[in-house]
């Protein structure tokens, strides 16, 4: 293969990993990933030494967009609470599409079930920058307990992410009221 | 089979689903299935029309047994603040195993991510009883909406379940004080 080469089928297997774990789940056959990239399975085993290794590349690649999508932007200028508030509200809207399984990231380490696996390694790194994101924004906006309220929106957004995930729950009437009880509660106005 | 090879057969099956699915996941192997409950591939076609049924069973099964580890006991007089604590006071010891995976029917729907799958319908299911014990209770403590609280009271047990389940976090110091402030919240002392 070229360099160019490579590259495309690089990016369409990332793609096709992404999209096909987040849809189908981890288990997705090699088979199907390269039917979906266009790739041979030959070049696939060129590109990574796995399945495992092409999902943890794939998650890692997509890291930076999913978190973009749920951050405020670098232009935001609102008080911590709302840009705490802001995570969640990205999450409602998102939420409501179709496509919608939850958070990428949790969903990928609960199927796993195998915290080293190097997939389930990138997941969590990417779940620790919302947990950072939080904790420095509960400290500016002088939270009692800073760390608590990181870990109590992170474990409500996971929350919700698992149950409207799968079609329990919406977060219609009940992410921003938990949400805006946990940010009182602590002090952030 | 004699009526009694058939039901040790079954009940081997039930079990060998449970114990693999909750360790392994939802893609564990027929084959796996079978030998892990000493029971022929074909025995197993008689019992159950196809692993979905069979997972579907073995969670069905065990569903009240579950339950019957995170809700209070028959005998129990509590306060219903009490009786709501106590689920949660359980997930915070049975998350101290090591083989701890979070909520099996959590689990289940994330990684089939088919509300329609029979499993996937079990497992609400059971999810709803919880729910509708946490209504009842915040309706006998006062709560404000009492509706709402179930809600948040589910959100923060998944929550739990799946970041505690994957060894993101541990409930120490955040299931307790969190599920606290959303008691305290809705005016239930």
């Amino acid at each position: 293969m070229t360099t160019d080469a490579k590259k495309g089928s690089r990016d369409r297997l990332l793609e096709a990993a992404a999209a096909l774990a987040y849809a189908e789940g981890v288990g997705v056959g090699v088979e199907a990933l390269c039917r979906a990239a266009g790739v041979s399975k030959r070049s696939m085993y060129q590109l990574f030494e796995s399945k495992d290794e092409l999902l943890a590349a794939s998650l890692k690649e997509r890291a930076p967009a999913v978190t973009a999508r749920l951050l405020p932007g670098a232009d935001d200028t609102g008080s911590p609470r709302a840009r705490m508030l802001h995570v969640f509200e990205q999450v409602e809207a998102q939420s409501a599409a179709p496509t919608y399984r939850g958070c990428p990231f949790l969903a990928v380490q609960v199927e796993l079930k195998d915290p080293d696996h190097p997939a389930s390694r990138v997941a969590r790194a990417a779940k620790g920058e919302l947990l950072d994101f939080f904790r420095g924004e509960a400290e500016r906006g002088g939270a009692s307990d800073p760390a608590l309220l990181a870990r109590q929106l992170v474990l409500v957004f996971d929350g919700i992410s698992a149950r409207a995930g799968v079609g329990a729950e919406t977060p219609d009437g009940l992410l921003l009221p938990t949400v805006t009880t946990l940010l009182d509660a602590a002090g952030v106005r």
